[in-house]
């Protein structure tokens, strides 16, 4: 398995909660693995490998589909708690007893309901381009990414420049490099998501996001040491709701990038990979 | 001058301005100098040392007295523009042509003017526990702020125990570690800041932190990459005060730290010299 890459990693297969769930599974075993908790309509394949082989050098990655998602059967359920609850029963159906959870955009919102639900099971958080329940604007979503999320594309994966990156040209010319990475892998790709998913996702994100009293109140709940990753300029979940996420987490750090959006993890692979490895490799945390 | 160390370099004058500046430098020349600008009523004796052998290990260390502070001679101005202006006059009488700046608290108000004022100085900026013109509570300063720095303590360096860090237990046990370390040098220490200096010091940030129109756009114009680093829960300059100077400054990265204060450079001193380190080494910046 250790031989693996992001491009060679065989999709397998794990049954339980009566779903099967697709996951492929490489890098460096022996230590905590990380699982990847994936965003809106993203698959496996929407994984940058300069992210993905960078962790594999020193850990085990594993990627998976939630239910409902793409190659894993099942539907796509009403609400995080319940993808938190379908995650932890994939993370169990490998046998695994604790692992480090990164959770991007939505797959933030599984990492912090899987912290939650099974808080012995879940090591580390790094939770990037998310949000609290009740985040800011989180409820309607954004004006800026329902214009970009309505706007047809040329090709298909054009979507992700303006979702995951700035307009300077700067961190356009990141993003088509992105753009081409994710192309690489030619064998057993995902199928896209659903029309079917995404609008469930969409539902379970207006359910997160509304107004509540005390919305932030359950974030204390979460002990585990937590990295806050985001751009600067997040248009799709506003930058602001990690700076939140920080200040009521008890034991997060936060770090922000510069001239980025919310792919901030595909603008800067390098140093995202390295900031994530000290965080996860800290031998004391406050 | 590199087999010294933070308790060994001799303190030495450089003349500038009709100023006579007191400063110690030590650490791996050859590389950008790094060069350390001291909160309000600081002296380079409160540097952790830590924090400067830390960064000696792999660059040069310059530690100096602004005009009217403890060893230096001058007085201390009334605006943070000239004390700006003083510090390229230090840099530039050590016959230096480009420095990085590391500026804490106050010391990130001067940083932030030197590199408005001689931005070919300055190669990367370091802004720690600070926050820019017109930050929030930034001209009254804080009612914690005042309630500490108002009270009196039996022995004077457990102030920093309340300024630096928070009331937790794992954070004063940092903080009771830090005030042992800033004791460890015993020879030519410098005098306390006096009365004087320091009622200047204060009239200096009202003046900075008074409320202005357009109070955030001048940091447009400090186009150097910088690293905003500060505690979760700084009571001095409100945390919020590094988001704000992320979120203006055209090109800079946020690190927050947990549970931490005004000082998390000195409650996380190796995590900090890391993630500075990984900045200022940084090939390519966005």
């Amino acid at each position: 398995m250790t031989s693996h890459t992001h491009q060679t990693a065989p999709t397998r297969y794990a049954d339980a909660n009566g779903i099967r769930f697709a996951y492929r599974r490489f890098g460096k075993a022996g230590g905590v693995p990380l699982v990847f908790n994936m965003h809106f309509m993203g698959t496996m394949d929407h994984w940058d490998p300069a992210v993905t082989d960078g962790f594999a050098k020193d850990r085990e990655v594993i990627l998976f589909n939630n239910a409902g998602v793409s190659s894993s059967s099942g539907k796509v359920p009403g609400s995080f708690a319940e993808m938190g609850a379908n995650a932890i029963a994939f993370v169990r159906a490998l046998g695994l007893g604790q692992v480090d959870l990164l959770g991007f955009s939505i797959g933030g919102l599984v990492a912090q309901e899987t912290a939650l639900r099974a808080p012995d099971l879940v090591r580390r958080l790094v939770l990037v381009g998310t949000g609290p329940r009740s985040g800011e604007s989180m409820d309607t979503g954004t004006p800026e990414g329902k214009a970009i999320f309505g706007a047809t594309y040329a090709d298909p994966d054009d979507l992700w420049l303006r979702v995951h990156f700035t307009p300077s040209e700067a961190s356009q010319a990141k993003g088509r490099a992105f753009v081409e990475r994710i192309r690489l892998r030619s064998e057993s790709r995902d199928p896209a998501v659903t029309p079917e998913a995404a609008l469930a996702q969409r539902a379970a994100i207006a359910k997160w996001g509304a107004k509540r009293e005390n919305a932030w109140d359950y974030l204390k709940e979460i002990g585990q040491p937590a990295l806050v990753v985001n751009g600067s300029n997040d248009v799709i979940i506003y930058t602001v709701n990690s700076f939140i996420l920080q200040q009521h987490l008890p034991n997060a750090q936060l770090i922000l990038y510069p001239d980025s959006a919310h792919g901030s993890l595909y603008q800067y692979p390098e140093l995202f990979v390295r900031h994530v490895s000290t965080f996860l490799d800290q031998k004391q945390w406050a």
